[in-house]
């Protein structure tokens, strides 16, 4: 049932970037295919998670990432290295992604039937807050080199994201950052949240991370096969 | 001869922000105020580079800083308890600093004849590039924890600053992080900018910095007085 609300286009009249967010999430919903929409501040560590993640979880699913940058193949050129479809955005100066440049990355093929599509948003963590790219959900990263000031201060973006990480633990011994403080600002903005602590270098975490797509993957084929 | 062209606002049909910064570098220059606008991503250290700063220059000179953010009075905070006048600009959602906001921030008083003003703009890489503050000049920072691959990404503030301080060296040994690789790329964009390297925690090149901002202040003076 809840399937259906999230699969039917809102008969509202939707400004142009929700609607085409509608109709790629309703492709991505035909296509059994979990969407990711990254968010953080550029060195956050969003590619290196990624290259983490499909290390884990590439041998038993299909994956594929959308990529934003300024300027740049770099991001693009380091998941292609790894054997899966990555489309480059160069949006020139714009500081986050849209769903029209989402569709038209896609259009590009190799994103068809897809288990995970990873989209790593423009190194900014106020601007692609706002904008929907018909993901599943969006995640927040902060790196524990960031300082544990941050989610009060950019509170947009860790109230929106369900999965907050927080990233370079394996630098915490070298750095000022309460975990606890950070994780109690967190809940105090988004109660529903998770927050999970990993380090790409160190492999910290990502076990438990894989776990959750995994387990958010299976929801979204079984309430699909639901309604169909 | 060259301090009259920077004083002089140009006659052009200026944008609202053009114009009101031009404003703006007119009183500063009237009142021998070094002004620089300090950009970078959110957790860069420009709250702590600023703190190092105003302890090694406060006892010689006058300080005050306007510093922008989307939510909280943290920084402001920060600069306040070492005594300087310190003004917070909340932007709410708004990614960059605009010169409208900071001459409002400078109309609530204790800016006057100050001989270093630090204008710490919104934890972001890549909207504040674009925006004239009347400053003399922008400061990019970027830490070593952000990754090295960052200056062609974010080629906008890189090529346009004229001071790029790497921050957070004292983190260099439990990083990846090719100092002389970050160098040539800045030098590509920006071939006239300079380079520092400091880390406000151990206190690495913040007596290089402060050199540079003394220098730069007696330049400021000196030429003022020669147009006077």
């Amino acid at each position: 049932m809840s399937a259906q609300k999230n699969i039917r286009i809102d008969e509202r009249v939707l400004s142009d970037n929700d609607h085409i967010a509608g109709q790629l999430r309703l492709r991505f919903a035909e296509q059994g295919t979990l969407v990711v929409n990254l968010i953080s501040s550029p060195g956050s560590g969003k590619t290196s998670l990624l290259e983490a993640t499909v290390r884990t979880l590439g041998k038993d699913f299909r994956t594929g990432s959308v990529v934003g940058d300024i300027a740049t193949e770099r991001d693009a050129d380091r998941l292609r290295a790894l054997g899966i479809p990555a489309s480059q955005i160069l949006t020139g100066g714009a500081c986050h992604l849209d769903a029209r440049l989402v569709k038209a990355a896609l259009g590009r093929g190799g994103f068809e039937w897809l288990d995970f599509l990873f989209i790593e948003n423009v190194g900014n963590l106020i601007c692609p807050t706002a904008y929907d790219l018909g993901e599943d959900f969006k995640v927040a990263l902060l790196s524990v080199a960031e300082g544990d000031d941050k989610p009060l201060k950019y509170p947009g973006i860790f109230s929106r994201a369900a999965v907050t990480i927080i990233t370079k633990t394996d630098l915490l011994p070298h750095v000022s950052f309460d975990l606890d403080r950070v994780r109690a600002e967190i809940r105090a903005l988004n109660p529903t949240g998770t927050i999970l602590a990993a380090s790409a270098r160190s492999g910290d975490g990502i076990r438990d991370w894989c776990a959750l797509l995994r387990d958010r993957l299976a929801s979204k084929v079984s309430i699909a096969s639901e309604v169909v």
